[in-house]
């Protein structure tokens, strides 16, 4: 199946990240859907820096991730880069460091790089022709794509299956491919729904990026203020909630963007059922206490698209993300099907691979 | 007790509204914390707009309501206006039609009309002699003043109880009077807390008004988005959830700014105390059936003080107010005590006057 062709451009491959003229381009998600521009990076350093800033995120670093470590070989090919597994490795962690509460594009890239590593130590250094480490790696993550599309495929089969006609849907900032996906197959087998969008403050994922993509696609939406979701579930319009999830724990614990938990508890409350997508629940993380919740600055709170909101001299504060215990989430959709909650540690236990979870 | 002493500049009397060279000056919230501009207004009309705008809100409009009655007094003195008693019948119709929702300032207003009304009829229009007018109309509202001062002064000294040594407090919009003499009087005794003060999009109540005025009466606040609240709720940093109320109807249902609710729920959820300020429960309103629910341009939600927040071609909707039902409802401080839901048709049936509130 092919995914681009159902996606919004927001979303295309090419749009998150590509190569061009020796440098790595970022679609800039925080100047969308006004400008369709990019931020191109010169090195590995500037890539983070973009992560950190924001030009892309949720699962945008991961698919930058990836075209990260295609540009390293490209840059060891030109000489720019020392020839040797560290180099990658370098990479991915300084990527990593950059969001530290999301660590799927961490282990999507510790599994890319263990392989190079192994390569590197099988064939010898000193054999290595760069050419040959630009073709490997590029084959390593062209096969991490195929399985990631195959993972989203998967999921989103699970996500259309959950969508009734004629409900309200009611999500949290961008929950991209898995969700949109889930909306593109629910809208072609003729099922009919609208989408309530909360804005997403203080970046504006859901009025930004959500609800131009939905626009794109042709799907009913409503852009509300965060605010807004347990007024819609009282009157009735919402039958369904469903975010991504930046990371899910062991215990089946949900961490996503900050204002995901408002509206989990609310649709607990009104009996609406809430269902996350999660596409590597990460084995190292056996609740929220083995997770580093990022404190982003207060100050991001006080503007909006750089117009203050209110004196500079007050005190904003900005937790990135929620924690949704367990009892809140109805039901996981992973790459392993829908698990509830307490399902989670039997699929993805501590004893399975990074690697498994993305091959499954 | 000088409450104007104790309460910011936002809301003093005479910067909510006054009458300075024939016209009536609103103090401009809509500008406000960055410049402290007035809406000059030479005509109810013109008041009337000004209210729809939001110019002022929340408790704004009662005080303007009010000072609208003493300008068309003057207008009549003036020859401006016709001498009758329907003079300020059409004016406080033509008020009350511009926020249907919040029935507080019309209610005030039908009360000093029937007084008025009651003075032409027993001293006969023939005989009245504008001056005596204007003495009248203004004596009447300087009571009426007095009775709302004391409604103030009684139901924040119930507030101030509420509030726990060291608590963390979550508001939602601009909570006013009630809410910030309850705040100053807790501090003049010496207790510490914290407020949380959600943005309250799209208007920004809770950053531009409700955070600057704390910050003036020198009392600690953060400032939010409006999904934040679960957020420090589940972390244990939130003991207690006060708003203003703009309705209650006799069956303890309140009604508020939109995002009063999903906060009131999630209150619930980690059984957090919630309490609503409500200057006067509506005995013509038996419940939620005979509110009048107002639904605003859904275009104000796709903008941020003038900045696209999105395309314009998207749709936005904007539900100004949300229904919070009794059992989610921990107390209701009214002038007459601190009321269960469940007390409160007792205290206010439909046999009472709307006079009889006030005083109370």
């Amino acid at each position: 199946m092919d995914l681009d062709a159902y996606l919004p451009t927001l979303l295309k491959k090419n749009t998150i990240a590509r190569l061009e003229d020796g440098r790595l381009l970022i679609g800039d998600r925080r100047s969308y859907p006004w400008e369709e521009q990019s931020v191109a990076c010169d090195s590995v350093e500037a890539i983070a820096d973009a992560i950190r800033d924001m030009v892309t995120q949720g699962g945008g670093p991961l698919q930058v991730g990836l075209t990260t470590l295609r540009f390293v070989a490209r840059k060891i090919h030109d000489g720019v880069m020392v020839d040797q597994a560290r180099t990658f490795l370098d990479a991915s962690r300084k990527l990593a460091s950059a969001r530290p509460t999301n660590t799927t594009m961490a282990r999507a890239l510790q599994d890319v790089v263990s392989q190079i590593a192994r390569w590197y130590v099988c064939s010898g250094v000193q054999d290595v022709h760069a050419n040959d480490l630009v073709g490997f790696v590029d084959s390593i993550i062209d096969d991490k794509e195929k399985a990631l599309d195959a993972d989203y495929d998967a999921m989103s089969d699970i996500g259309m299956q959950c969508i009734g006609d004629s409900d309200g849907i009611l999500t949290t900032c961008f929950a991209e491919h898995t969700f949109l996906l889930s909306l593109a197959k629910a809208k072609e087998r003729g099922k009919r729904f609208t989408v309530f969008v909360p804005e997403t403050r203080p970046y504006l994922q859901g009025a930004r990026l959500t609800a131009p993509a939905l626009h794109e696609m042709g799907i009913d939406a409503y852009v509300i203020t965060d605010g807004m979701g347990a007024h819609y579930m009282r009157d009735g319009a919402i039958q369904l909630y469903m975010t991504a999830a930046d990371l899910v724990a062991m215990d089946g614990t949900v961490v996503n963007k900050v204002g995901t938990l408002a509206n989990a508890v609310c649709a607990n409350h009104y009996h609406i059922p809430y269902y996350a997508f999660a596409m590597s629940p990460d084995p190292s993380k056996r609740s929220i206490a083995d997770i580093v919740m990022e404190e982003r600055d207060g100050k991001e709170i006080l503007r909006i698209r750089g117009v203050p909101t209110t004196l500079d001299t007050l005190v904003g504060r900005y937790p990135a993300f929620d924690v949704i215990d367990p009892p809140l989430v109805g039901g996981i959709i992973t790459p392993k099907g829908l698990l509830k909650p307490t399902g989670i540690a039997g699929e993805y236990s501590t004893g399975n691979s990074a690697q498994g979870e993305y091959n499954s």
